[in-house]
């Protein structure tokens, strides 16, 4: 034996782990079997595992089944590790086998062996504080990974529902500067009829409002925990004081409206829940990128392409061909928006492949959930502040593209009918003669009345507009 | 030109259409365009269109904008095809191009064409009835189609919901019926902790519930609609009373509260609703899957399986090897359960490559989206009939496997802590000395502090249980 | 009893079935079991599986395992089946459980029935020629299923083939037609270099090219068959003369060079050969729809986009909007390849869930693979068709959007550096002033070395330009 | 201005780098735009880009157009970034816009610098080696990030096949030494017909060389590369003799059979080559998880569960259940497979999305696939050295279990037929009497003949076996 190293054991056999360590055994042999990634559990995911052994060692010592020098040194050793002072000594991988196994017993020891220290012994011996049954009491993998999963969901999606609330707030921005801007809008890319660049605006905003609104909804499908299930939802091993008070006692430490599951079973062998995080982020990601679609397209040109607006130039946008600039904000939001929704594949197979009283996929799902969250946040964040902020309208080019299209040529419709309006736009775009010319030349409306029924801007806002059209 | 054709025109030229056809140029020009699927329209969207037909020409009647007489013929002409009496004159595939403009033109065709047989004029002369400033006035494919889909999804959502509740009923059923069989836990397919049968089909039931219960409130995606819109949300060639009355008539009609959708251009170019119906689909997919995987290990043997749990014999399960019996329908609902995550990938990728002002790719999404209902209330029905209702435990199986593992080890955790514990489980595998005579055998605890602690069905119910255990 | 019903039995019990039947028992339990999609097995599927019926019975008869006379008979009735006389006698979905065991008994008693007439008996006399002991002969489920499902890939890839070959051609035919036309081409939407649009159509040919290489290749995976292996694998109940020859007679019955897998076992359970098959679709179907895609992008407008190319109008693009033609042929090439995609997720989870010896997801595995290969050939044949081969180039719109970019720019590079190029580039997109003028202003390059030097379709011919760059 | 900065600039403006960085604004601005992931570009990919940077130094130097001290300092510079010494020069993220563009000139930046550095000129000082005009000459973004990505693909797959090759031996290691061992083979986790155990790896080991060859074949897809083509495949900016010499050169530098891809516009815009990677992964990680279920079904119990085969204890399975041992490292794998499938989507959507002459999504595709690769042989890695290699068999629970079962009843099909059989095999289960009693008790076939044909061993045997059966 080396020095510098202690030895510890389990079912498997004995092991030496570096003596400065606060993570045991356990831990080092995850490390060993899941070389995979080369990343390690989500420090936010650290966190609420300590906040998850900091709420079971108060409730059961307040039961009665943990003495209190113990479960005080559990609860000072969970608030370092939520401070993130010992962040080093997670050492597990970020997809392991074992359905959270390895990630729970590394707090486990980590916790243990902290605790240990307080009470003036050393490292490794568990017979002051037991990783199993003083920090694990009434627990198991199967209630406490779910539960910090759902916990970790909550605590990443509020800064993805602040990203989006000042994107939100920057899409009516530009929707109301943008108002009185009247473009040619577009439908299968093809021309169509007048709108105003705001209400293209004011349409992103919506749809992402809709998300945010979404996200928020979705909360709810973390707020029911099995904490208290322990194996498999049986309950087996809590006092009923336990059973009874360890939600609230984790609500109240998190800040969440917590409640205990009330099929404990199913709470703790089904991953639907996270599934349905996934899609909703995939709502998101969805809409996010074909807005960007949108912007890449509305900005295309300079000079040979639609160039309505113009993006914030960011960077440079070639090795070689001088003075280009490219959409590189709106194109990593999709790039990002593909990657959520490769990730919500996954997640999905995992849920799927659950068997009998518990999934044991449940780290991949955390691992491509909170990975989606993130990603998902700072794609949005750069968005706003280094896209839609910045971004101009080219007024005058929307007015000639829009001058240049027939698409004014729908409003005649209820006056001389679907199959004369189209043989007029058919001609207009092979003469190039502008639609109302032809009208005139052929006698079939007044110019007074044109001017009205033609007006673009009025085509954009049909509530106030009056209909002089006859019944037919 | 031969006998018995009509000929009819459209901007692209002139076209023969058989006589007796109430369809016209426009869906056949559709049809030979995409000869994709070999499917055509879904039935229900077409009742639906029909419905909006109807709900637009009753609203134009009133607000002066339709004559009486031709807005009368239009509503029976309406009616007729709600009634299905047109179904074979709907022609074009399932999938097409064109963002759904062959569905409507097909639609306002075949109405046109019935409302001027009942005005006593000849299919085609469209100077009586005209398909787009007469059966489409006010409206456009934007709106229409997306209205049409919604509602389509709202009407499969129904029996699915039935279904859903008499699949959650059948295993609440045998929930009560199995509470009474102790059996061992698994995690991870490795024997765990004893739980009763009947808690595993409550987990069935309480999941399935929670996704009927989603599956209800996913309905309110599909309540705003974008009638009024017209082309791209402008709300062009409406008039005022049809657009603040449109969605009421087709509220009334249809029965739902819809709303009208407050940004109009959002409504028209955005998907986002039916990725959430998909995916809300998709979670009670993999649920589903779930569960049918567990059946089928829980039925599997019957000799050298698990053979916990008998299915219904459904029919012969080999052509080779007599005598065997295959959880077939488990196997067709996962198999379902697959196709309705594929179809989400479609809807997700066709939702996601919307451009501007309307997303072209809505028919794909349709076609899929409306499958997944199906083919999942299909599933649901069969799983319910042909396989809860006729599961029945192995009682005996259920105990000897229990009895034979060492699942019971974990209750003596609190008294002889997790090592202890632990070495006692290692020792029984191997030597196949039950748990409870090693206890005895150390002299860890008496027997009848024994007999409670080891009891399995007492392990089961943790919430009456009594703790004997002492602080550690 | 009814009259006109004869009555079968089966190891689940005794049913009735119409008399003039040729299925039998087992076909109508799998039908009433599993009323999934309203659809049947697939045509070409039941001929395939007719062909191996036919090639097992001859291998049995000259192994003198099967009565000459019964063979006949057999050989005889599966010769019918192919010829599509009895497709209405197969009834079972095309999504099932089972494995295909009923798709395989299906088959079994149409072709006993067959020939039992055949023999002057009555349907359902299987006394006569029993549907497993004589038409199931030395086969099972486990080797027929997966057989019949490679055949029909194969017959399928046939017609893709050919319609790829089209397509490729008037690609080909295209480049050649527009090869003189320059135009600006574009990375990231923006205005890149010049090139000729006949570059654009040569590197659609050779990508469309690439994947019909691909989709040759990849019919290698079809042809190992594991005819032969009946239960498993094992070979059970096979005579060696059989074992040696099926192949072979199948090979020479199908016309395909087959061969017998080497390890029977994992050529009855793993199912990645189709997965494989799949996602060469898949790589074709992405590529189809980025050059549809395209096509799309270029021929936006007419007016407001960069039009430049004309798509084949192929019928009205508006129900509202007068004189609108929409892209519709790309459209539905683009939905196609979606649903080819989703299709290939529902294949590689069925092919990942496979257990053992078996994978019992086959049907939905076929389902979605014959329903990738036969939508994706349609989408191919009507791009060409009504697309591809009618497209325009409007050359003067190409030289406008050219000429109004600075694209020329990089070609100053080796002359005058990136940072000077850059800096003019800029200033001309400020000022509307050429490039050319701006460098002249400067004094940078003299004219003559400039005529040669921003020579647009000299740009897109690097192999044949005379560089006069020095060394820097 | 700070001390310790120095000022650079480029199209956008003037920006501080920090004074002792070889990157310079163009990284720093890319780091500040895309803060997505957190993490860098992966260091095989900097290498390949460093080694194309040298290839292009000494073509160019050939060529005439670089000078030869500009070209040598910047060859040893390359040197250098390949040997790894300036990894943490690259602070671009792993995701970006720009198509690339961000990494291409960070690497342009970081190899001028160390080049001036190397001409005794200070950092920043770009008239001496300009990234641009120097070390980017001859080159876009647009060729050298798609060969790059290539290149690392082929060095990330060659580890990959070292580990599949390990895992097929471990796999026929096995078969061998469990041919022997007769047990039970199950279809649709039901009882079949009788096989070996040492069948059951041998097909696995198939499956996976298979896979092996696959990934060997696949890398033809990544040799033609598309150096040359510069701006969009024009090859604008090269000298004929680099254009004919760059990818010789390159392929000298790397030792792959590269080629230059004979129509370069088609090498620049299209990811196809890298789908067909990525699914070839995918098909890969399907039979790898489809290997891994099976593992923990077989391994399931210990004594409630198949128990045939007993994977090596890793770890402690539960931190409750004391004793409980688990399948963890097939765990891992499968959700390694979830993990590459869902990059499938991804790569898959990103490759969709190109548009015209550039795919601008191409870092998301090598993120996914080059994590695909890693992730994939370090799951094999593991699965190998921690789980195939330490499988034992437990010979004596297979022959019970197989003792239990009908399996056998098959082999009586060609002499009593199959219903006779069939109901021989429902009396057996239903009276727990062997069927063998019951063929005598019924005098259908006598003792002598029974045990021959009821051997199991000679069941798995086919080819061997005599068949006694007479035609039927």
């Amino acid at each position: 034996m080396k020095e510098y190293m202690r030895l510890e054991s389990d079912s498997i056999g004995t092991m030496e782990v570096p003596e400065d360590a606060y993570y045991g055994v356990q831990a080092l042999r995850a490390k060993e079997n899941f070389p995979i990634t080369g990343t390690r559990l989500h420090p936010v995911f650290i966190k609420n595992l300590a906040k998850i052994k900091r709420a079971a060692a108060i409730t059961n010592r307040k039961a009665g089944m943990l003495k209190p020098e113990i479960a005080n040194a559990i609860e000072s050793a969970c608030n370092e590790v939520v401070c993130g002072m010992f962040d080093k000594e997670f050492i597990v991988d970020g997809i392991q086998g074992g359905a959270g196994t390895s990630a729970n017993m590394n707090m486990n020891e980590v916790i243990a062996n902290r605790a240990i220290e307080m009470l003036c012994g050393r490292k490794g011996d568990y017979t002051i504080v037991h990783p199993n049954d003083h920090v694990n009491m009434a627990q198991s993998t199967n209630d406490v990974i779910p539960t910090a999963g759902k916990l970790t969901v909550l605590d990443l999606l509020k800064p993805l529902d602040k990203s989006l609330s000042l994107l939100t707030d920057a899409l009516y921005d530009k929707a109301a500067a943008f108002d009185h801007i009247v473009k040619i809008g577009r439908t299968q890319l093809e021309d169509a009829v007048p709108m105003r660049l705001g209400q293209t605006f004011h349409s992103y905003a919506t749809m992402i409002s809709r998300d945010r609104d979404r996200l928020t909804k979705v909360r709810t499908e973390m707020y029911p925990v099995n904490m208290g299930a322990t194996a498999i939802g049986t309950a087996i091993n809590t006092s009923p004081f336990y059973l009874d008070n360890i939600v609230p006692t984790l609500g109240k430490i998190t800040g969440y409206p917590l409640t205990q599951a009330d099929d404990l079973f199913d709470a703790t062998e089904n991953l639907d829940g996270f599934v349905r995080v996934s899609s909703c982020l995939k709502a998101c990601a969805v809409n996010l990128s074909k807005m960007c679609n949108d912007l890449r397209i509305l900005a295309s040109g300079p000079k040979a392409g639609f160039g309505e607006i113009t993006l914030p130039a960011m960077q440079n946008g070639s090795s070689i061909m001088p003075g280009k600039i490219n959409p590189v904000i709106p194109e990593v939001v999709s790039q990002v928006a593909f990657h959520i929704i490769g990730h919500d594949t996954t997640i999905t197979m995992a849920a799927e492949a659950g068997q009998m009283e518990l999934n044991a996929f449940e780290p991949v799902v955390f691992y491509n959930l909170f990975d989606s969250i993130t990603t998902l946040t700072h794609a949005v964040d750069t968005l706003t502040t280094n896209c839609i902020l910045g971004i101009t309208a080219n007024e005058k080019r929307c007015r000639e593209l829009l001058d240049a299209s027939v698409g004014i040529t729908t409003a005649l419709c209820p006056y001389i009918g679907y199959k004369k309006a189209a043989s007029l736009a058919k001609e207009s775009l092979k003469t190039d003669i502008p639609v109302k010319t032809l009208v005139l030349k052929y006698g079939l409306l007044k110019e007074n009345e044109l001017d009205s029924i033609l007006d673009p801007y009025a085509m954009t806002e049909a509530r106030t507009r009056q209909t002089q059209a006859k019944a037919v």
